[in-house]
């Protein structure tokens, strides 16, 4: 894995870089948009995994599973600071079995020396079976 | 339901207000400490529920539920900025069934004129029967 950290001068753009790594499940650049500094990351279903180099190999480890075909995301909500900036997604994923996830995401970026870098992502499957809408929270 | 906006000098009070609502499904001191502006929440499963009312009444029917005996949370991280405080924390909620449920959530906060408000509110189950760490994302 090459070590080569960059940021972009809008976290859009950041964003955009993240969703085409995980797509083409590229760690070198997938590891290049997040901060080392400051790395926190839940998967769907998983528990916090803090710190650059967990954050890094749990997308590794994602990757690996190839279980993906196709991903699209749509931009729902966006609250910016001078420094900070916190996105709501949609992402549609399909698996190479042909079935459609839909994952709510909240991602985190901060402006750092080199531009606008990916510091947080918090990942949540939406239970498409649970019509009532109904959780336990 | 009686409408009363109310914020806090640190957001560390909003979201200790915020679990003692949520844990004693007081709706009113719920619907207190959210922004009216601006309101995002994700429950567990859940898909993105956008607007005051709606996440107003989406907290309405989980206390109508009654399905949880006790809340604890723990703050595991906090990046801040002057009107911008995210926080991950780690919930774990007994069920009158005395299950455990362990929820990782990112709270939200903004400084608005009356102090600290809620934002927004985006909360995953940990699958704790997945012991390979493993998730498709």
């Amino acid at each position: 894995m090459k070590h080569k950290s960059v940021g972009f001068p809008r976290p859009e753009q950041t964003e955009a870089v993240f969703y085409e790594a995980f797509m083409h499940a590229d760690i070198d650049v997938m590891a290049a948009i997040w901060s080392v500094e400051q790395a926190l990351c839940v998967h769907p279903g998983s528990d916090l995994i803090s710190g650059y180099k967990a954050v890094i190999r749990s997308w590794q480890h994602i990757h690996d599973q190839e279980a993906r075909s196709e991903i699209s995301f749509k931009l729902l909500n966006k609250i910016e600071t001078e420094t900070m900036s916190v996105h709501l997604t949609k992402e549609i994923i399909k698996t190479v079995d042909h079935e459609l996830m839909v994952v709510i995401s909240t991602n985190i970026f901060q402006k750092m020396e080199k531009g606008w870098q990916m510091v947080q992502h918090h990942g949540s499957l939406v239970q498409q079976h649970d019509a009532t809408g109904q959780t336990l929270q």
